[in-house]
């Protein structure tokens, strides 16, 4: 494929929309924020979901920790204040990839409500789906994909969630995915039935 | 519009490439990294080529002060190391788009030689091109479009480029587009041309 060869630019100082940018697309712009314990399955969810919607020929777009904290948020830690600045950040690019139209999905522990609150502010009223990723932590603990926990039991990692810090799960999220007894694709259904159900699917 | 309603998802490990993303869009993911003095046209640039590359029907997004400053950057001032770190954030934002297969286009002074290369290092190889909107310092001075030379020749604004903080030229940026003597449009033709003549415009 190829843009269009014609030449007949208008000239003007319109600046494109987002709801031009969601008329095109077909879809509106948002950000699918899961939230969850290590191991509870966010990052399994998220690439699924993306691809789904892909599959749909939607827009959609992962942030995680793949492309995130080893880029934009190299030179944050595990501390509190890094914690919050790292979800401050990534609610603000969120914001930006959901104003340029697509349907961002975020894969981050995020485990303060009052970051979480931050990164929803950053984004339009409505554009903001909180998704608790919910798992037992013995279920996440056995699973322990990045033998994080096991670590953390070993005090060699200070401050892991569910073990040494807190995760304040939300009170009222937009949706609450159960991962412990689902399959992963009765999860990403679920979170594609609601998206559709509230509008998010067409523009 | 309205994405597919098809449910027939297929299910697997599936992540969407950058690849695949590019062939969707019909153009290629890259950064347009425009540098220059306050007044030079930047702003003006990034936003007429943005709607010229949307009329021809690709996905473009700028990054700029309006939506970064005021943003993901909020906490940064004017110092050098502020601006060094300024500059690092966009350049891996910048990438981020460019990988969710977006033109992206970024208008910032960004004075300093070594930050723009950090920003280039963030991108694929290939995919980061620099250009210098280049103008006269009288000339930026005379439009003044901010009243900003104005203040800093009045000593109300420290630190301010071309004045009392330097500006340091690329020496091989991919494309110079000269804003004193030319139209904004010839100066869009210009990079439009670049892109078009280099394949950013097709995949």
């Amino acid at each position: 494929m190829t843009v269009q060869k014609a030449t007949n630019i208008v000239w003007h100082d319109h600046t494109v929309s987002r709801q031009e940018r969601e008329a095109y697309n077909g879809h509106e712009g948002c950000t699918v924020w899961l939230t969850g314990l290590s191991g509870s399955g966010k990052s399994t969810l998220a690439n699924m979901l993306e691809d789904a919607l892909w599959q749909k020929g939607a827009r959609a777009y992962v942030l995680d920790g793949d492309n995130v904290r080893h880029g934009l948020n190299k030179d944050l830690g595990f501390s509190p204040e890094d914690r919050t600045e790292n979800i401050r950040r990534i609610g603000e690019v969120a914001a930006l990839f959901s104003d340029a139209g697509i349907i961002n999905i975020t894969a981050f522990i995020s485990p303060y409500k009052a970051d979480r609150d931050t990164a929803r502010a950053c984004a339009k009223e409505g554009s903001f789906i909180e998704v608790l990723v919910d798992c037992d932590l013995d279920e996440c603990e056995r699973r322990d994909p990045k033998g994080l926990y096991k670590k953390a039991r070993a005090g060699e990692i200070p401050e892991f969630t569910g073990i040494s810090a807190p995760y304040e799960a939300p009170d009222n999220p937009e949706l609450v995915v159960n991962t412990t007894g689902k399959a992963p694709e009765d999860n990403v259904g679920e979170i594609l039935a609601y998206l559709d159900a509230n509008g998010y699917l067409s523009a």
